[in-house]
């Protein structure tokens, strides 16, 4: 009889999920029976740090990825959502491929390592109106929004609608959000210097929400944190210090205090909550995060471990629990290994012992901080040199390196340029956030989408021969803005919130097909409308 | 009193519009009072000849498009969509930017240069399933599909499914349809060797299907036709000649003789119409195209001229209408900008009289064809160098010659990855097509989507003790699949088409958001789902 082969599930694909797999893929070549899955929603491993510059456009959109399958040939991929698992039958589900047809795989040990997810809920306007940043896929949505923006700015004449359109705000003063509104800045006052020319660097406003006093104050020593801080400051950052974002509207940050900041970017780094995957795996969590020992098995269970940003890792000194950077999750990837390698032959688990190395945060365009060990703080071009080296290096293989390299060398000779990749995928149905008194639309704007009221109120009003007259009070479930996509005629009323509102809203293209397939909703859409119609006329003749 | 400035707004952005602009800048910089705006839906230019290149990942996503500003540094551009022209008055109206506010620019003379736009309508399945070929976005749609079906057959082991999954359709045997067909056939072929080793070259599938006799027969003499022919069919491309597509579902291509192929992968290149708003401009038209007369001006107007794909433009030699490529836009292009500043002046018209240089075809990996002046035809490797030195010298700036001949070094030393952009946008609500005796899900499935019938009848079929009962039979305007997306449970039940059925597609996410925002359309499905329940219980008791 051959060997049994263990077999191994790794849920997630990120710097912890990948180097337990590859951990793993070298314990086999050298006789260990194992079989290793691996279960993650892209088909690539997202180098983070190196986000930011994707969006300033100094690395290529697909130079800080690196494909599975390359890294990991002896693994067996599944790029799908997980839909479940069941710790007592040891089987992992997975969601839809290319038929909903549900895929179970069978595991004789798990190692969870789905990291966190943006989770804007329960802040008013966020998830319709705030840019996440963490994927891949939001580096790119954000540099596209920008150059919307300048595109949009660069004809525009209404000095008002310009500076709304001018101002960028981020919130959330860790590395993440420290080095996009850097990046940001960067990228922006060099486009219009080059290329939209007909912005003036007056008209730009570059603004950073943070609740500390200082940017990076959790991250960095004190004197590292400051200088972070003039940095910003010194390169045209307004920092709004002390100061948090409570809701947004399409046009506005609205900020706890009150203040609104009028902008139409608006990119929020704070809230990431752990994968919801996690928290229905029925083991034993706090605040979401999995509760594991010095050995990283989740408590309670022979046969799980858990590590990176989802798990709850005790720190080897007892001072707290394992923090959410790649140097963390790449040790804590080796212990896993060895120790689901351990449990195998029944040895002794190993514990995590790693205490950090050191921190690098970039500050936009050749300036960084850094903290080395040793006691080494260093800060400006030397830090940035070393950053850039470091992550470099880091880089998960040959190819990537090359690639990074030569697209760092035509940043020096080519200039970068702004191509707004139009993917053309429409957005459907959409939601929006309105606050007390915002217009959702002005009477003679061009009719684009309907909206339905899921809550709060809003009225119609009309102006005419100077006159504003209020043709009706809306509220939930009710909908408006039909007339202007039926007859393909101006908005014949203003419409706003009298309340906080959430509306859905349906494109005109996705209007007309409703229409077109179901005839009796039109024949609904066009009672209604005649209706109103009707009622607005009578009221307007009696006011 | 200094010289009243001429305006003249372009409306389109490809080679035809591009060009006219260009060469009134070079008329403005020699003293001709000219201010000119271009109107386009995406900040950049498209150099089609190179797109299919992009599926197969040999040059980069964005060596292919050249920033319209950087080559149009005197104009004023808009990235709008054209809502409507008014020639009487003499004003475009554009679509909504930040703002839905209308945005008019009047002009004193017109350049219409929109081009065409792909167009399914019609044919049953096709707006749904098949994929498109035309825009950056396309391209980049099809390389993203192609990984996704490759990374999911990888882990397959259903047979059948393999096969569906692994076949690759192409419908339109023209330039594009061979230049695609051999790309694809390439790129899986190549990705399946190094990459996706579980998937053998014997399951793979390309089907080209074409209407005519031998492919390029149109546009090429019959002997490269020829050749082309038996090269597509010597690097395993199957050829389907005297065929043509009929419809499309999520698994099959319907060819009009009623033979089905069963794919995931349908791209058509056929049906392209002329830009809707070409036709809403209230100007001449045949077939959709402006009718012009030798000099560009459309019939009947003094002030507007077209040209490229959208424009009905006679050859010198009277024999018929110049082709839709992009020499001709380009000969046109500055035919209309001489004629443009000519009606300054009062000068004469100037007549287009070009009539062709060649054609090229790439078709794969160091393969094409050529037709040069002078009756030189060449095909193979030589046409291939010849092919990639053309469009090289063709692109439209220096340093875009640097970038795709830095990619076409890359290429040569470094494997193209199949990384898959994931860009993360939920497709939102969509629609697909169903032929009879499909089936829309199979009881057990993941229940990831609702279901509402447009047109068409199904059948909700359960198979219980290994009897089929049919529980339902539903028909427009109902909908079926709530069930499993109320209590996240698998399908109950089986439904599949009775006749030919379009539905519309609500999926997950977006159905719990709507519940989440309208607690009464949740109250509402509920109560249908749990009399659903009880009849059916009732049935399956009394069958």
């Amino acid at each position: 009889m051959g060997t049994t082969m263990h077999r191994i599930v790794v849920l997630g694909g990120g710097f912890g999920g990948v180097h337990v797999a590859l951990a793993l893929e070298r314990l086999g070549r050298m006789g260990t029976p194992v079989e290793v899955s691996l279960v993650n929603r892209e088909n690539y491993l997202v180098f983070q740090p190196l986000l930011a510059e994707v969006v300033a456009g100094s690395v290529g959109v697909i130079d800080t990825i690196t494909p599975l399958r390359r890294l990991l040939p002896a693994t067996r991929i599944y790029i799908r959502e997980v839909e479940g698992v069941d710790v007592e039958a040891r089987t992992v589900t997975l969601g839809p491929g290319i038929l909903p047809r549900p895929t179970v795989i069978p595991y004789d040990s798990l190692v969870v390592a789905l990291g966190t997810v943006t989770d804007f809920r329960g802040q008013p306007g966020l998830p319709e109106h705030a840019l996440p940043f963490k994927s891949l896929a939001d580096a790119i949505s954000l540099r596209n929004h920008v150059i919307h923006v300048l595109e949009q700015a660069s004809v525009e004449e209404d000095a008002e609608l310009r500076r709304e359109m001018l101002t960028f705000v981020v919130a959330g003063g860790g590395f993440s959000g420290t080095e996009v509104v850097a990046e940001v800045n960067d990228f922006v006052r060099g486009a219009c210097k080059r290329v939209y020319r007909s912005i003036a660097p007056s008209e730009l406003r570059f603004v950073l929400v943070h609740s500390g006093e200082r940017v990076l104050e959790r991250e960095l020593t004190p004197r590292l944190s400051a200088y972070a801080t003039r940095t910003l400051a010194g390169c045209g950052v307004e920092l709004l210090l002390g100061r948090r974002l409570s809701a947004a509207t399409s046009a506005a940050a609205v900020l706890e205090d009150g203040t609104r900041i009028a902008t139409r970017t608006l990119v929020s780094t704070v809230p990431t909550s752990p994968n919801p995957v996690t928290a229905a795996l029925g083991l034993p969590t706090e605040r979401g995060r999995l509760v594991c020992d010095g050995t990283l098995r989740v408590d309670g269970r022979e046969d799980v471990w858990a590590l990176g940003d989802c798990a709850l890792v005790p720190m080897p000194d007892g001072a707290g629990f394992a923090p959410p950077t790649a140097q963390h999750a790449i040790r804590q990837a080796n212990v896993v290994a060895t120790n689901v390698a351990a449990h195998l032959t029944g040895a002794p688990q190993t514990h995590f012992t790693f205490t950090g190395l050191g921190k690098l945060g970039a500050l936009g365009h050749r300036r960084a901080v850094a903290e080395l060990p040793g006691g080494v703080h260093l800060s400006g071009f030397l830090a940035w040199v070393i950053w850039r080296t470091v992550y470099w290096a880091k880089l998960p293989s040959g190819t990537r390196r090359l690639r990074v390299g030569l697209s760092w060398l035509a940043d020096l000779v080519l200039p970068p340029d702004p191509l707004q990749l139009n993917l053309g995928v429409g957005r459907g149905i959409s939601q929006a956030h309105f606050e007390s008194g915002d217009a959702v639309f002005h009477q003679g704007d061009l009719g684009d989408r309907l909206y339905m009221i899921l809550s709060g109120e809003a009225e119609v009003v009309r102006r005419e021969n100077g006159a504003d007259m209020t043709l009706a009070r809306l509220g939930p479930g009710e909908y408006f803005g039909e007339a202007a996509l039926l007859g393909r005629i101006p908005r014949s009323a203003t419409v706003q919130a009298l309340t906080p509102m959430d509306v859905l809203i349906l494109p005109r293209g996705d209007f007309q097909a409703l229409l077109g397939s179901l005839p009796d909703l039109r024949e609904g859409f066009e009672d209604v409308a005649a209706r109103r119609a009707a009622q607005n006329a009578e009221r307007l003749e009696e006011g």
